[in-house]
């Protein structure tokens, strides 16, 4: 067997790893016998060098198959299906998404992720539910998915325990941003839950982690290949991340603004994502004829109150109290006596007249977390109620000292270099002419 | 302060690490706040992006500074010398250098290594002297040169944490040839032993870590401007390191070889290397007039029977016994009945007529360190009399048949894939030439 220097030293040295090369890696990892500073410099060697198809392809079948693969009856043949989206501000497509697609008849196993660097997590976005289980064991997940059709749960520790150890270590080694081990971390785990379809929302733009279309592009077609692999059909959705998805970031914010969508008042954007990345779903396991039907089925299931009916029973099976998603899904609820409400809230004006060109949602999206909307550590605490609503949109023309921005926050207030970190994620040009551009930009189906 | 995250990204990108980056990785290092995969990946970012002159002298430096620096009494001011190799096969120099420029009135506090991949280490050497105690505390090894003049001993755990921490993880993560860690892990050893003059073999050729001559003057130059930066003389030899040094190769073996030498029977290829290098050092330190002059003290010490002297008053003081080194160091000493001797020992013969144009020193010693000379593992066993003795010389004219090399080993015999390795380590060429190469081909004086 080749020992685990030499492996290093290949892959150093822009060498393919073979199979069985790949195999006694993530072996090692799993099964901890890798030294750490091994791991660490394998990480950074494939940040350098990359893997070809057949390494990535490997990598991700390897770490997949270090822990439990999920089995579902057979009656759920073609309907189990998830999306992936690879992180942006204020994205709550999973809350929308997840129930809205049970209600069309599929089952959702649906595992997310929490906030990392400036993006939102999911699970920290329900956690703000008071009793809201994000963890849940197998079996409980199977329950759910029966009763209900859809459950957003964390991951299990027996699920994919390669990845467990290799995300936290991209973390603190600076390899995050490594195509080959995002394709494997994120295909690995979609590829144990048994997906019958995958749909992927891969972001670029400043606020995503892809800056530019092309390089999302590359991913996605990555991404695409490597579930074509697993013999999962994987299709991906390239989409705008400049701004906010939406109108609010903050955890409690999204939930509230995710409800509101479901009862038919949602953004247009939001809503965009959601049809489009569900119609593509169903599409795929033929429960529509073609896209435009999937669409169709999503919006009508969010529009005519049976997500909302699914968001409500997922939330009581994940712990959370009657009287309290009652309250949260009645039509005029009022959010803030279930969710909390920061003890403090202040409102940004425009510093002139104009018309609003940019709103950068990375800027806000970074003074937030500092705020504690996101975590510096990765488990670190994080405060629900800190936020931010958008009171404009991009080509609205304001007058100087409107209020553009609500912020919500605790003690202590936001410094004065936060305050005009704020301000300048607001461009407002005398005589701007805002383009339109449209926020899906491509489709590809596997 | 910078998180570590972000100073492997700025390597990881090719950036300059500061000053204070760099003192506090160093720190983190030593202190073991740093996560050892951060340690693994950042030695990874140093390997492929490399650093600029202002990093490795501020690396050495950190380094350095890591643990405790040796102070000598006043009186010694001028006289305190070291020389460092950077590997060969069959380097038995420092055993016969270290006591050469004792007897000429410098003072060595040779800190030296084990066997490392292929090369031999020094303290494995001595070691196969019964009772030999390589480590020894700084107060010993004060003792030991104001009685004795020179000592060779291991790293103590007082001197360069900071190297005791990456040397080892460097090692196992593929990253030992990179002349930033190079230089930082030689020079700030030999920057602890606050020296009045360093002089380094930089060896280059199959049998060294630089495989040609210019990697190897572009590490030369490297290592002596950063010995320069800490205020240390520094001079670099280029020596030459295809075949091996002396003739015979294996730890009890190159004992017996440098003493023999220290009797005036050596080999004219050490005997150059230790005038040479020798030569260098008393020649910074004003005890020569010129290198000439230099070499002729070192040459004198040795056939005059000085060195000889040191040799056995430092290995009574390093542990071994009266009767030991008298037997050792008698005019006609019967090295086996102190050293051992390898159960069983045999003789290959060469396949054809004509000229040796060549033996291949690495592979010899790769097959050799497989026969239990050298080790598999940072802190394996070794077999002290497992070793060679080559019966040619380059440019001999050789019969089929006639034995070219004499091996020594233990049970189990060299398989026939390890016999036609060493076999194929002998180039006899008919109408072969061979011409003959300088040994030191390049002085690169402060």
């Amino acid at each position: 067997m080749t020992s685990m220097p030499d492996l290093i030293r290949k892959k150093r040295d822009g060498g393919a790893l073979s199979g069985e090369e790949i195999r006694t890696f993530i072996r090692c990892v799993t099964d901890k016998t890798i030294e750490e500073c091994q791991t660490g410099a394998m990480l950074m060697a494939i940040w350098h060098k990359g893997m070809v198809q057949e390494e990535i392809q490997a990598l991700t079948r390897e770490m997949m198959s270090s822990g439990e693969v999920m089995s579902w009856p057979d009656e759920w043949a073609g309907l189990v299906v998830d999306k992936h989206s690879t992180g942006g501000v204020g994205d709550k497509v999973s809350l929308v998404l997840a129930p809205a697609l049970a209600a069309c008849g599929c089952k959702v196993p649906m595992i997310s992720g929490r906030g990392l660097a400036h993006t939102g997590g999911t699970l920290d976005k329900l956690e703000s539910i008071p009793g809201f289980q994000v963890d849940q064991p197998t079996s409980k997940i199977l329950e759910i998915l029966h009763s209900v059709g859809c459950c957003i749960v964390g991951q299990t520790e027996s699920l994919v325990p390669a990845d467990g150890v290799l995300y936290a270590r991209r973390d603190v080694t600076s390899t995050v941003d490594s195509p080959p081990l995002i394709a494997g971390s994120i295909i690995s785990k979609k590829g144990a839950e048994s997906l019958n379809a995958l749909v992927l929302d891969v972001k670029f733009g400043r606020g995503a982690l892809c800056k530019d279309l092309d390089s999302a592009r590359e991913l996605a077609q990555l991404l695409v290949s490597v579930g074509k692999g697993l013999d999962m059909p994987t299709a991906a959705v390239l989409s705008r991340m400049d701004s906010v998805i939406g109108r609010f970031v903050g955890n409690s914010l999204e939930v509230m603004e995710s409800l509101e969508t479901l009862k038919g008042r949602g953004p247009a954007d939001l809503m965009e994502l959601v049809t489009t990345l569900g119609g593509v779903l169903l599409q795929m396991t033929g429960m529509a004829s073609d896209e435009l039907d999937g669409r169709r089925q999503i919006f009508d299931a969010v529009n005519g109150g049976a997500a909302l009916a699914k968001f409500q029973a997922m939330m009581e099976a994940q712990g959370v109290a009657s009287e309290t998603t009652l309250m949260l899904c009645s039509a005029h609820a009022d959010y803030h006596t279930v969710l909390g409400k920061s003890q403090h809230q202040m409102e940004l004006e425009t510093l002139a007249d104009g018309v609003v060109v940019d709103v950068c949602g990375l800027t806000l999206a970074k003074v937030l977390n500092e705020l504690g909307a996101g975590r510096s550590t990765a488990d670190g605490p994080i405060n629900h109620s800190v936020g931010a609503e958008l009171l404009v949109s991009l080509g609205q023309r304001v007058s100087k000292g409107e209020s553009w921005l609500r912020l919500q926050y605790e003690s202590p207030p936001p410094s004065p270099d936060q305050i005009s970190r704020l301000q300048s994620a607001l461009a407002v040009e005398e005589c701007g002419n805002y383009e339109v551009k449209a926020l899906v930009v491509e489709v590809l189906l596997p």
